[in-house]
């Protein structure tokens, strides 16, 4: 099984590390604009050959591992190269405008739109790291525009990483994954940007803040060149999420002006209910 | 050495702890509201004796651990009835209407303002841990007037539990905490709850959400009854914080508006710089 990584970072590479230890005889090529990064993944030992984009013809696999806006660009053209036989897919965190873009594609049927719900705040190949996937959600959407013996490639990729599937429209996961994905990065990168701004002596920051801040903090870390792209694919529904989260934020501040802190109280004690939604979520 | 504990939760169950592993000759009395805490408290070890804010004449320590609105309720009374060699000192989020409420009280030298940066998002003695201090910072305002043999005492407790010592006056402490803790505390609750509200299947909210969620809403399990009071304490800084964070997400949101994504890019790679400064926070 001949497997094109395009895109040896973090999601990409960690895709790879885990194919080749779930198939054996899986031959795993990347691609990457970065030669830097190609050459890490080769040293790392997760991809066997450095490839180009012109060697698809040989591809049983190709999995996608880039900034969405690059996804959208170059998809239809990945499309052309490959075989027939060949399964595509994404794992891009916004889904309708990719479906979108190769809808009338004559190719569609070997594309299956993915999104696993797995990653770490860093990025590129160094990051990379085996069983990502296990036990995480993968979101895929227009499953049924897919050739049936491709989705069964697909789904015996995933069931051996240790995934959930989950199926549905791009439409609702665009729109879901704003409030429970991109919405917590931007809460995190304004945090952070709050917090930088105010404390110019950085000592204080370190020496005063605990694991709270860390923790809500922790997205702030995350790669501009992927999350830039997202939040232009998914704008309306970015837009919606903000809007509402700053109106509870000022709801919430408008609370305390007014010393109302038995409203303070109820407002947190039925957002504790939280804990019980996020049980069993690592 | 006879250490009282009052409130017997997360943090004052943690000192009494750390403090009977520490110290041999430590003699816990644990005095709370709530008697079922202080009957948890006694079977699981953690503290010798159920007490009451009466005992105190034989306190050697008092440690207050309760919401700070309660503390500040509660200290002069206690400062009242300890003996003259007694250090009192409380764990509180805030500090300065603390010091200003027992500035001219004739027990002040007994009193030490800490605040150990340090916890989890439960509460209760159930959720008391060993070691939850080591490494951890532990502010102290306005040390100069607590009495020398009393800062010694406190020094050689925290010393023992491995705690990192900071000096600030109390209006410093309070307006950098509402940026590192506070407003961490207030923007996780409002994602939680933005979430929450839209989300109303929560199967979807559970399978779409990943650790990235999971990280950044994490603060909004944390107890009310110990964040109200803090809120309300810390009123005019927390406003403050708050306003900046809801302009900094306005301008995001205009940005994104705007398809303005370079600087989207930017913004999200300034604050990228995050990394350096939480290098070494657990």
């Amino acid at each position: 099984m001949n497997v094109f990584v395009i895109g040896i970072g973090l999601i990409g590479g960690s895709f790879a590390i885990d194919i080749k230890a779930a198939f054996n005889e899986a031959k795993v090529y990347g691609i990457d604009n970065n030669t830097k990064h190609l050459d890490d993944a080769l040293s790392l030992g997760f991809i066997d050959y450095k490839s180009k984009i012109d060697d698809l013809a040989n591809a049983d696999v190709v999995v996608i591992a880039i900034p969405v806006d690059a996804t959208v660009e170059i998809l239809p053209s990945i499309l052309d190269k490959v075989p027939d036989n060949c399964l595509v897919f994404d794992a891009g965190s916004t889904k309708k405008k990719l479906c979108n873009t190769i809808s009338d594609h004559k190719k569609r049927r070997n594309y299956l739109a993915v999104h696993p719900i797995a990653g770490t705040e860093f990025s590129g190949p160094q990051a990379a790291i085996a069983n990502l996937y296990r036990g995480k959600t993968n979101i895929i959407c227009e499953v049924e525009k897919t050739a049936f013996k491709l989705q069964e490639r697909g789904m015996e990729i995933f069931s051996r990483l240790g995934m959930r599937i989950r199926y549905m429209d791009p439409g609702s996961h665009d729109k879901h994954i704003a409030y429970v994905s991109h919405l917590s990065h931007i809460s995190s990168f304004m945090l952070g940007k709050t917090v930088i701004e105010k404390e110019k002596n950085e000592r204080d920051i370190f020496d005063m803040a605990g694991s709270g801040f860390a923790s809500t903090v922790r997205l702030a870390k995350s790669s501009p060149a992927m999350w830039a792209p997202i939040f232009k694919h998914n704008k309306e529904n970015v837009i919606e999420t903000l809007e509402e989260y700053i109106i509870n934020l000022t709801q919430f501040k408008e609370l305390i002006e007014k010393d109302d802190f038995s409203a303070i109280y109820k407002e947190m004690e039925n957002t504790n209910h939280i804990k019980t939604i996020l049980k069993g979520i690592v």
